[in-house]
């Protein structure tokens, strides 16, 4: 019904306000509606705190009875910090549950609605499926697969150069798209970068709340900011604890082979991960972050690190800024991909989309399978 | 006004109708207007032939006395292939005209206004003066400067690399985007390439007719097929007459810096151009396509051209086919700058349009100056 995909779209831009908290749960939002009224709605702010459902409960109060409710995402059926909610809509007397589509998580997986059908209530799912999915797209691969989703982020002129010759590279793209970049940040469970880009710009990596932009800043009050956990890869331990990154707040999971002996402060873990060619086994390094309920990485490192993503088959998105400037043949690359002599060979993408940021482009791709 | 603005752009959509054929004139649209109704329309098809107020007035007939010219260009005032068209409007009674803009073309430069002017007419311009400039980016850079309006086409992956290490290129872009390309070539005065892209691919260099899209086809029709001059760098004296764009119909200036001795068929002539830095003078090159009515210029060469092009401060768009795909740091380039060492020195642009093309994207750039 058309009321449905109307409630359904509502409940989804609830789910979308708590993309930057939620990690690692999923975000959900819900929406009640009676009569054509809707009188209650909520979405999941953050792991531990109450579930989507429970806050449109609260703000229906007596008149969550008889109500439809919509949610993005299939109603949990079992006690983890919060209570079970598909025993909540049962309480509270609602009449037909809408989701958007079952939850892919293990415990979850149909679980939820069979218990509201058992109880009584009308269950339908499927409303807007596609849009849910794309709202929890880290979150749901993990479920699915145990690995993380990955968004590689590369930056470089219209020819793909990412620095002159000499390394000199501040900036090639502008200022807005480096606040977007910020954006993207702090909506990912991981950043990851490299000890070559940590030694080479002794960069923050972090979240830097005033940079995000005002939309976000309504939804997202700097007394929630969550840094995500910056992920280093640090093959031969060269990184030292008097670099930048390790003094902000954050944990920092330093990637490496064996551990090292240096003293670190209490938010740093050394993760000790197989070699690979060199370096880090970087697919039995995402299936650790997988394990560690991280949803989503956002990558951040040079030309050898991109290219060892893509070939290794970790990389769901590439997020490419484009600066509307030509480096010419001598400059630095964006992206080394050893090996690769025909054509049929390369990494092929689709586009999803293009938007203008500032002076330049960012294009968000998917690779073809 | 508000109305003057909704004929002058029927005016220029009428304009643009000449885009393949008029050269080395300009596109020019004219709509007649009396009582609210618009009594005439044409435009300019072919150098030679009637101007568009001509075709208007005699669309229009009697009800030409006491209507509104709308033109896109100011109307001509000097006898060239054919009478003033400022005569005309006078003799059939108009009461008004409206231009878009005055003509660059020294032997207009405001004479055909001034002459209606003369004859009782009011007279306007500047209504809708910067689409106006957009129709005849070539023939107005010509006439203000001697120069062509020169776009430079690349087309590459994601990380700007058009070739396999190996040469291997056939195709970076998707047949969508060699489509696209046949529009471009089909709008251009010439067709500009080098000797090393032509022994290295054996090109035809040509516009095929067939591969024009449907709304072109029912504007431009196969009988009126206008080949662009292919103007072909060719500083080594390296072409011989039975490379496969020699046989096929349409001119060719060879482009050299002293004569050489082969024989070739009569659409083949020898332009002889000082060298500059082992080539060819580029910038002496365009003055001589300007002074031989060149109007526009549509370049497909490898990265030496493109940049020898960029640094010697002719070119005036980039139009870049960018394939989804990442070819890696071995692969070749798109753009050679020898001597840039620095960020400040590169060549930077401004987005002016951007599009996708079947699973390619095209970007429009101009220089920033």
């Amino acid at each position: 019904m058309q009321n449905d995909a109307k409630y359904m779209a509502r409940a989804l831009e609830l789910a979308r306000q708590g993309r930057f908290t939620t990690t690692p749960n999923p975000n959900v939002g819900c929406v009640l509606v009676r009569d054509g009224e809707i009188v209650g709605e909520g979405y999941h702010h953050k792991a531990g705190e109450p579930h989507a459902e429970v806050h449109a409960l609260s703000m229906a109060g007596e008149k969550a009875r008889g109500a439809t409710a919509y949610v993005t995402l299939e109603p949990c059926s079992h006690h983890g910090r919060t209570p079970p909610c598909a025993d909540a809509l049962v309480n509270a007397g609602v009449k037909r549950v809408v989701a958007a589509m079952q939850d892919p998580n293990p415990e979850v997986a149909g679980r939820g609605l069979y218990r509201l059908q058992q109880a009584g209530i009308d269950v339908e799912h499927g409303v807007m499926m596609a849009e849910a999915e794309t709202v929890n797209r880290g979150f749901f691969k993990r479920m699915r697969t145990g690995f993380p989703y990955l968004q590689l982020k590369l930056a470089a002129s219209l020819d793909g150069k990412t620095a002159m010759a000499s390394g000199e590279s501040q900036w090639i793209t502008s200022a807005d798209s480096r606040r977007d970049v910020q954006q993207f940040r702090a909506q990912s469970s991981a950043i990851l970068s490299t000890s070559a880009t940590v030694l080479a710009d002794n960069p923050s990596l972090n979240v830097r709340w005033e940079e995000l932009d005002r939309q976000t800043h309504d939804i997202y009050p700097k007394s929630m900011l969550r840094q995500p956990v910056r992920v280093i890869l640090d093959s031969q331990n060269r990184l030292t604890p008097d670099l930048k990154l390790f003094s902000l707040p954050g944990d920092i999971w330093l990637v490496r082979t064996h551990k090292g002996n240096e003293t670190w402060s209490d938010n740093v873990e050394q993760l000790i991960v197989p070699a690979y060619q060199g370096g880090i086994d970087l697919v039995v390094l995402m299936m650790q972050l997988g394990r560690r309920q991280i949803n989503t990485v956002w990558t951040e490192a040079g030309p050898t690190i991109a290219g060892a993503l893509l070939q290794a088959g970790v990389v769901d998105e590439l997020v490419l800024y484009l600066a509307p400037k030509l480096l010419g043949d001598e400059a630095r690359g964006l992206c080394k991909l050893p090996g690769l002599s025909q054509l049929t060979q390369v990494p092929e993408f689709k586009l999803q989309d293009v938007q203008q940021v500032g002076e330049d482009l960012r294009l968000r791709l998917v690779p073809r399978s």
